[in-house]
């Protein structure tokens, strides 16, 4: 039976330190499925169907190897689509103490609710302070995002 | 002179840490206050009568020993309720760092305003992760709550 | 040449902890920019030349020696206003991790992008809990303020 | 019966910020019992017969008010001491994140032990830098102590 | 090709926290090395042959199920061992920050050194603040230590 | 009259971090002091000159312009040193929130005894887990230090 774990996040665009994770979870796993989670009623920076585009292209890019997916979730708890496709492990990548106390509830009640697992990993210390919510901040303020997106979502975001 | 404490938080809805720091406080001081605190102006989970009413249930329910007051306060500063109960203390519960960091700066200016003290106090290690919002998270999502609110809180929220 | 450095800030209102970092600045660096950020897109608690006012008006009550020169920024990134200023380094109060782990992002942002380094200082510890939102918050509840804000800013806020 | 409260510490020396919780704790409790913990068999800074006189000093000095007791504890666990007291409540003095993750493991075993309660309180933030540990290194480099501790520590120590 | 993950430790001695790591990283990998890392040059509470037994009769007792085997390893890096037993990844419980920051720079430079990986994973929330050294402090001063342990090691360190 | 910035540390053996540190400081300040601090009774990695001829090697093959001098310092209080050569600012790297509560206490002894304010700056991310504590580990255990020190620090360790 294969090993299957799930990145979630909301990928709002992904980043380096996200793509990073990935790499490292496609060594570990024998399907890793990259699940971009959305709330349709709250405004977002970049469609769901662009962010998982996105992905897409930045894994090819950046030659990722392994069994990677890509899909999207917004229809109630992530454990739910980790038992629909048999996956029991959740990959998390967190950059600091304050991510991980932000994750462990959750990772918690994941467990609790449906025996899925949490497990964390460090991005390459030179993404660490990278995230979306960055990225789209120096965006929005015009500046060079291209330290810290794949190539795909450089050319994406300044052709917009 | 009785030692009174409050118990001050949102309680939207209130759960089994909230309710095991309530207990501990009762266990130390002569009257124990559980205040609902509330801004008129935010949207809210559940209506402050609903969850002074669930607070009430799950103290009873809890068997809970002590002299406890349930009450809600939204006209202004909260050592103004001390003031008027003659309440010397505040008591918090803490699950972690953060959550310290939040209430300090608050707890010194209760202090330096009316002379009242802010204690802090541990929830037991199970409760550590659980929060409202994280209740709230959950059952918006459909998964089931009942590991970490009071029975009377559970059955009130399935049956929404 | 003259060293030139730049506290930014929203300054909504400009609080002790504040004019502490920059009295400290103004005594390592030949030339100081107090530079209040604003986005005009969001609802802030005082207009921005309210703010300016009120910084010019504390740093005269507290005799703050040294060049020191108030401005705003609200047109993109905050290292496109050091340019044109010429200065080269910007200068953060940090009262705690929870500051330093939330300023850590942009500050290596801005290094990436223009060379800007950050400088992070601790305010006194008598003020290490005072935040502008604490005033605000303290403020609108109608209790006393004064002991965390210059004389000009207790005065502005009173009148109001 | 009385709600007696203890506050150990090593006290190697008594600094402001213990006086300072010590003072808070007597507003709340009955009595308190200031204890001094000490392991007889790792070298100490001061003798304990010196550091509770110091302790006795300052109290004095300080003209903290309510009922206050001295003591040592080198038997044993620290809720034997409770119990043999009748305290339900030991108090520690935190001054950050740091150390609230320190106290919380052994306040979780005396709680399962025991059922003593830990509370933590918070000194005042002008003393929230100052520890024992500190008072001696700047002592041993031959700074001045005296705006860390009573005036009866600074005067002991510097007749050393 | 069997995945293998290490879980470090001293061990000294084996907790109900650690035990819960291992069954965890058992339901994950095909084959898990629980290895006792020690140097010959410090003074231990175990010496490391009793250490290792205990963890296996705590296994035993546990009844956990998987591929685990148990090892010291005290001649060098640990990604020796790894590489030498074909492990890709090394598993630490971690049951705070503080715990976080301890393992972040070993981590990085296992990677950097053999590629080796290291995931981390949250103990059972009611073993968040067991630690082998909390069992030790606590057995030495005469308290009851059962809660936090195997009953294997509660009956061992009793009989001593 | 120029300014004048210490960076002090043990510096047992100095590593990229540091060196990272001291360039930011020379393109800052006139002139900075890089300075061995150490304690003639404690044991140390490598004797304090050639702790201070790797530090000048280092420095030259960085090519860290600026006027940097190098010295130690065993005599008392840090500040002692600064007033002798008339520094008014301490600057210390800062790679997480440990280190910021680490140095904290100090740098507040170090304003109260001298007036010497103390300034954190980040190391570049790659060096952020990154000490001298680490590069002894590895460096004692066999591993490849060279990605963490200047070429001249791998040189000679490699050689003893």
């Amino acid at each position: 039976m294969p090993r299957i774990a799930v990145v979630p996040g909301s990928f709002d665009p992904v980043t380096l330190g996200h793509l990073d994770v990935v790499a490292r979870a496609a060594r570990i796993f024998d399907e890793v499925h990259v699940v971009v989670t959305h709330n349709p009623d709250k405004h977002a920076f970049l469609p769901v169907v662009e962010r998982e585009a996105l992905i897409e292209r930045s894994i090819e890019e950046a030659r990722i190897e392994g069994q990677i997916r890509i899909a999207n979730w917004s229809m109630g708890l992530l454990v739910d689509y980790c038992q629909q496709v048999g996956a029991e492990v959740l990959v998390k990548g967190i950059r600091s103490s304050t991510d991980l106390s932000y994750e462990t509830p959750m990772s918690i009640v994941n467990r609790n609710l449906a025996g899925v697992e949490t497990i964390f990993m460090l991005p390459n210390p030179e993404n660490a302070h990278v995230s979306s919510s960055l990225v789209r901040q120096v965006s929005e303020l015009g500046g060079d995002i291209s330290p810290y997106v794949p190539r795909a979502v450089a050319t994406f975001l300044q052709s917009r």
